[in-house]
């Protein structure tokens, strides 16, 4: 028997349930979660704004966790053995591994059969939990592993699980060069996760907008150069740093992690001739902005590069750039709540009064 | 002594005048024009719609002719050298070859010096002929050189030099893996040059719409396998084609060669999750047009990339495109005119009554 | 109850023998096979000289046919229904999908665990065709398929399976760019894929060393646009034509599909500083030879390249090569046995009696 | 007047000799010499084994200087104006800016035309300082420049501009991605600096094998995470020690900048399938070594990457990357000497005494 935090209605509080004992068939691996992030995503699940969501369902599509049972020899994705009480973190999206999209294009994020812990599973018929607020999660044959290290502490690697992985994936496409100026809008775990990747691909300067002056120093931790409040300068001044950072050309790349038309008319105009506008921020539909396509794009030779989810290689990347600096992602983690809590964490991050926030069942 | 047309008043007539006799100094070469290319922008250039237009000047920035003296030995970017007599095309912008794009980014297109014969000389202080509505050119020492073979035709050969390079610089841009389905919008010499080189790619797929139905044999002519008449078809009948050729999963990549917001407003929802629209016919300003950033661009992980010019690497690959199938190109020429009649050869482009219109003076 | 030929004893000639009716298990596709390629690697594996094949067992690694029997829908790699009836070819290797090379180097073809049609597995325990010089082969749940078109000719398309992808392979690592000029060693099927894709990838040149004069007319019909036999021409020539063809700087990038080191040792030279050389040829070890480091690989800046095998992605583009021009890979197929003379076309490919040989069960 | 250390006759001590006062014309740049790097091929050079090299010259291709005299205003890469009393560094080798390698391929390094200060030109006819072992240098016209920063040290940041820029263009022919683990074969200056841009590429593990086992701790200054002495470990604990950390695969990119057989011999079957083996330690003739075609590239699908100098994009990142951490790159330099000392300077690089030895005129 095991405890989940389930969803039977849209924009009501999450109820603990019980679920049944269950054991893993061949090639299934059962999870004791020990750390299951809060998404921003969580709270438009929970209110029933995201249309790929059942109801019942049990949310939470970041987790780490040990293994707690297993019925045939499995290894991860490295070859290594896994074993009950190791340490493990898998792919929150599981792909079908056949179509044109996983075989031709090799980006299993756009498999159009992929599905999500957390997101899509409903947690009936059969009744079962499928997402990580919860104490116990049964994952399935074809779901990806990789085992941790011991020391890896669960509740500072979750968010290597969705935010760092989909971070990755915005770096993959963003291609930055050693030596390049970036300009980072929004710095919610998926910003500080791009900052630290950009950092990690030899950017000289890095430069973030952010209405809360108070981030300066988390920001500073994870490689922030250069930090803007929108509340405390102008547009005025903002493109004027990036004037003095770059002999006038522009940021050679923007990444855009908050998802707000008003932060897309403020960056794009900022890149350079010749390089990327990356957009990774917006996970729900906004109204549409009106682009010069002419100035903006086709005279600066501008790519706009939109990015969607992530792949294991990305969370295995995640996982390396959270290790190589740990201390610095345990700053993230500025809240932390039992499963019975699990309603308060949604509301912490609802309320934006944290970064990351865990829950820790 | 010289003829050239010039252009002293935006929106007047051309006039021919004669320009006195030049010799070339240390590196200078002295073409004999046997072809100028009459571009699109050109008329917008005489309207006077380019704010980088000075007056009086020689339009005409696509050119080939016969070197008619030299002061020094001077050596093609081969490395052959350049004699009297020989046949060469050149780079029509000259990059100061010194900054951060000619040496860092190494994408001379974007140098902010660059300069454009037949387009930001004036005609006068010094009195000189630099465009190639002319018989003769003075091409300055920086300028590059690609000596042309003897049986390569110049009034074929010329649309190499301007819109040749920027279809090569849209198709590396554009990133075509062998095998995938490819939409033209836009069918003028631009169109034609992107159909072949995606063909020359190994583009499996190559549809195009068009307005003019009569169109199709010279699209097919160049390597599009479906044509669509925009004028004779519904929007839902493309989509249909679409989803037929590439199993629902819409085109690899879209390419615009036509400049208008309704022409991407229907491509770019055309483009296939992970894919590629990439915008190359917008020469003036547009109004903004509304994007759905969400639905088009972050969900899809589409790549959105604007497509500036082109420097001598790509007007190499027109080069060698055009001599791979000269009586496929010739099909382009569909006019040709004396010097003295370039006004009609204006027109003729301005009421688009031909493909490609070249001056033979 | 379909027949095979069966490898039982290494060096000694394949034996017809019958094999009991099987009937296809939840996913796997039951196929009577129309043609099977015999590949130069037959010939070793035969022999016993590639370490990885058990005795019995039914050779074939290369396969077109059509559906019998299946027991459950399903679906090809486009999201296309595969039915009773459709002509199917499918990836002659199985890798894992799950390891280090299958999910973050996104290269199954490195897959440890990969396993090939024809080669890996043997006729017993249990007694069942795994090879396609056979009426029947059962593929199995994790074996990857794509429907052909009905018209599509299976002893022409069969090549595709295995030489086709390969040379698919080599292609992406070779980098061609449009205007290239490059040069292929070895004509054999993979070979005439090389210079097939070479053209499709813009190639502006492609030469052709080999030691028979005869098998010119072919190499033209394949895109080759120069060609020099070895018998009939001195090493000094051969370099001469490269010289003129390339104001003597070498080849872009050379691709070698002969496998012996005395065709290495000609070909490396022949490439221009900040080229590439693709080595693919070689099947079985050879002994060392000797690498001048400095003056061939670090002085020129050159790039030397090695190809195993190939993944699904590279299939689908040679059977997407084939199909843009059948009549030309027809004239690969030299022979066409029934599959009670397997034995003879194995002698064929041997004594380099033909180009592409075919089983047609 | 200014000094200058000269070598007259090969194998003989360098002389200081007095040249004559020499100001600039217009785009020349005069500079006053702070700092001349010894760079391991100056020993080559004065012995006379290098055959680019005439004599009488100055040697010294490293150099970091302020502008004493100008004749014309003059920009530097980022478009900033270089005035009297900037301090600056310059790219040591001239392209023509014009060939196939300049234009074409965009790869200066392979400019045939090239030439380096301190190496290609004479000090006599005319009677000039060509090299950095002198208290000033003439820059030409077409030298590419840029201004450091006042507090950017003289000496510690000399080495950009030869092994800096050497090891970023072997970074980026290494394509390192996150999370991989890299092997250095060799910790000189080009090694180190490998380190440095290997972990800010994001490299998980950076391996170095070196004689000298005390130089650990400098390693690990750079960025080496494993050190391992050739001296007091076995080739098996080698192997070892990189199949712990890569689950048995071998490294996904190894780096040579030694320059011998033996360590070619060691590092290249430490590759994993896949990987690159990148060589850029070879600046001398060394004799052929036996390469196993078969097993050490092809089947295993290695790129074998040579590398050959460095343009000035490279050099620019070099420099961003010092002035990234300067106190670690000043533990570089482990000696200065006066220009009067040159020849100690010298002896100390070739009994490899020291890291970087830098003449301070």
């Amino acid at each position: 028997m095991a405890k989940a935090a389930v969803l039977r209605e849209f924009g009501k509080p999450l109820v603990l349930e019980d679920f049944p004992e269950i054991h893993p068939g061949p090639g299934e691996v059962l999870v004791k979660i020990l750390a299951a992030g809060v998404c921003g995503s969580d709270v438009h699940i929970t209110k029933g704004e995201d249309p790929r969501v059942p109801v019942p369902m049990v949310p939470g599509h970041e987790g780490v966790g040990v293994v707690k049972e297993l019925n045939e020899p499995c290894f991860d994705l490295e070859g290594e053995e896994v074993k009950v009480g190791d340490l493990i973190l898998w792919n929150r999206g599981v792909a079908c591994g056949k179509c044109y999209y996983c075989t031709i294009v090799k980006d299993p994020s756009l498999c159009p059969e992929r599905w999500t812990y957390g997101i899509h599973k409903s947690a009936e018929n059969p009744r079962q939990i499928r997402g990580c607020y919860a104490e116990e999660l049964l994952l399935t044959t074809d779901t990806e592993l990789l085992k941790l290290k011991p020391d890896d502490e669960p509740a500072v690697m979750v968010a290597a699980s969705c935010s760092g992985g989909t971070a990755a994936h915005t770096i993959e496409l963003a291609a930055i060069q050693p030596g390049d100026v970036v300009l980072i809008q929004g710095l919610g775990p998926l910003g500080l996760f791009l900052a630290a990747f950009a950092k990690a691909k030899g950017a000289a300067g890095i430069i973030a907008f952010k209405r809360s002056p108070e981030k300066e120093p988390l920001a500073a931790a994870f490689g922030v150069t250069h930090f803007l409040s929108l509340a405390k300068s102008t547009h005025q001044e903002r493109q004027e740093l990036i004037n003095n950072l770059t002999c006038g050309r522009g940021v050679d790349v923007a990444m855009e992690a908050a998802g707000q038309n008003e932060v897309l008319a403020e960056g794009l105009p900022l890149v350079r001739p010749g390089g990327a506008y990356v957009s990774v921020g917006f996970g729900v539909p906004t109204p549409p902005w009106p682009l010069d396509t002419f100035g903006l794009i086709v005279r600066k030779n501008v790519r706009f590069q939109g990015v969607w989810v992530s792949d294991f290689a990305h969370i295995r990347q995640a996982i390396l750039l959270v290790r190589s600096q740990p201390e610095v992602f345990a700053k993230m983690v500025t809240h932390r709540f039992p499963l019975a809590e699990a309603n308060q964490a949604l509301k912490t991050v609802a309320d934006r009064g944290g970064i990351k926030v865990v829950i820790e069942p």
